[in-house]
């Protein structure tokens, strides 16, 4: 029925999965239909979804420029809303996975080709988003004079990843060969046959999340706080064989996380990650 | 900030006004982000708008074709979710404010050039949606034959509206210059200035339905059922100054309509209009 290689049928599918991941509720402690946080609310997310079309469709014609991409996609997400970053870590999975798709390489190799300008691109993108991270190993993402240090070195945005593989899980996708995003595309479908396509991510979020620590939380509130959400996530799901008796338990781990401001934002991108992967196979709401 | 005679632009500002208002909420009657329908998701709603956009665009870079427009977006809608017709009636209005936004044409003078082919494209369209509608005049609009007629007696799709603009508010706004799409535009503006785009959403849906009773419940209910409901939206708006006593009041009448499958469809169609316009004139979320 689809041109799985169209890039724009490829960009709609990022959309649509930035657009079904933010609406997915209970998800706890992020944004969703149901939860704004006091300065970015569900519609920043939505606006921003669909406002990066131009810079999804462009890599999805792409077989490198990796980080002007991602700079690209920022910027858009930007302009469209005024609640700053939403999906920003999403874009560094979603835009070597829609050129990946596009161009028919394995997205393994779209990353191991980047360049230094590629990390100078990112390190851009990175500064207008605003988004909090530790520094990557010794380079430091808040001086202006990394950016000339990564191109004298020749640091490529691979290597940047490789550094930042063992703290944060979208830099650990890169390395990994986007292992988690797989089989994260492959949780969703198989739930989606079964159940609602909302319940579908909620349950595969929280799978996901008691399998590993979210390293956006493990960053904001430490290592040990991450691994208890971890801990969290996986008494509910081990504990519980109803389905409405777990959701009354999301329910009110999400309440907690909210009051708590612990949002698991690395699981999510993930989720958006998983999301574009199952829709361009074939996943239809 | 944005070039607004940009066609990608312009079809994101479409997506975005159709899944803003969908997940508005409490909508009266209709599908939001609260409230499915047994075979029509929120979702569904979400997959329509972000699918559509090849044929957004494209209106976006025409000056005439408005039937073949019609017709791919319709086609487009249906391909990317399993819950039948969501946005035929907003295509409508959005296929010539698009083309008359991309080319600097009045959108008056978009509608009344189309001619007997796109009254064809139209009504195979409206095959394809599925959608349920009155005859227009004494063409059946379920009757294969009627093609032929159209073509044989060059009707244009122009007067084919203007046979339908007593009974049907979408065809209406094509006849009188999309004076209420306009008119709606400016209530949303004004509106989010001083609340959330969310509720000024809602009141605005509630106001213009206090205004012109929905045809889409009248095709559905007759004529009587379709204006005690602008009544019942009336008396909630006249009655209280508070917000909050207001939004209080929608959630029961929100609740009454679904109960009785009442669907301001028509008046979700014109907020869709409504928004398309407040965004490419600036509104930001």
């Amino acid at each position: 029925m689809f041109d799985v290689n169209d890039p724009s049928y490829l960009a709609r599918c990022a959309q649509l999965a930035m657009v079904l991941e933010v609406s997915a509720s209970p998800k706890p402690g992020n944004v969703d239909r149901d939860h704004d946080y006091p300065d970015t609310t569900f519609e920043h997310f939505l606006a921003s979804a669909i406002g990066a079309y131009p810079a999804l469709e462009q890599a999805a014609r792409s077989r490198s420029g990796v980080g002007a991409l991602i700079h690209a996609s920022a910027r858009e997400s930007l302009q469209w809303q005024r609640g700053g970053n939403t999906h920003f870590g999403a874009f560094v999975l979603l835009i070597p996975l829609l050129m990946a798709a596009g161009s028919g390489t394995p997205v393994s190799t779209i990353v191991e080709n980047t360049t230094a300008s590629d990390a100078a691109q990112f390190y851009r993108a990175f500064s207008i988003a605003n988004v909090r991270v530790d520094s990557v190993a010794e380079i430091d993402l808040e001086d202006p004079d990394s950016i000339d240090r990564i191109l004298e070195e020749d640091i490529k945005l691979f290597d940047l990843m490789k550094l930042s593989a063992d703290h944060d899980l979208i830099a650990n996708e890169w390395v990994c060969g986007f292992e988690r995003t797989f089989q994260c595309a492959e949780m969703i479908a198989e739930k989606a046959d079964r159940m609602s396509i909302n319940d579908a991510i909620v349950f595969t979020f929280l799978q996901m999340l008691a399998e590993t620590p979210d390293t956006f939380i493990q960053t904001k509130f430490g290592k040990e706080k991450s691994i208890e959400v971890s801990k969290h996530a996986s008494e509910i799901l081990t504990g519980n064989r109803d389905l409405d008796a777990i959701k009354s338990r999301i329910h009110e781990f999400d309440g907690r996380l909210i009051h708590e401001r612990i949002n698991p934002g690395s699981t999510a991108d993930i989720i958006i990650g998983g999301l574009f992967v199952a829709l361009v196979r074939g996943l239809v709401v």
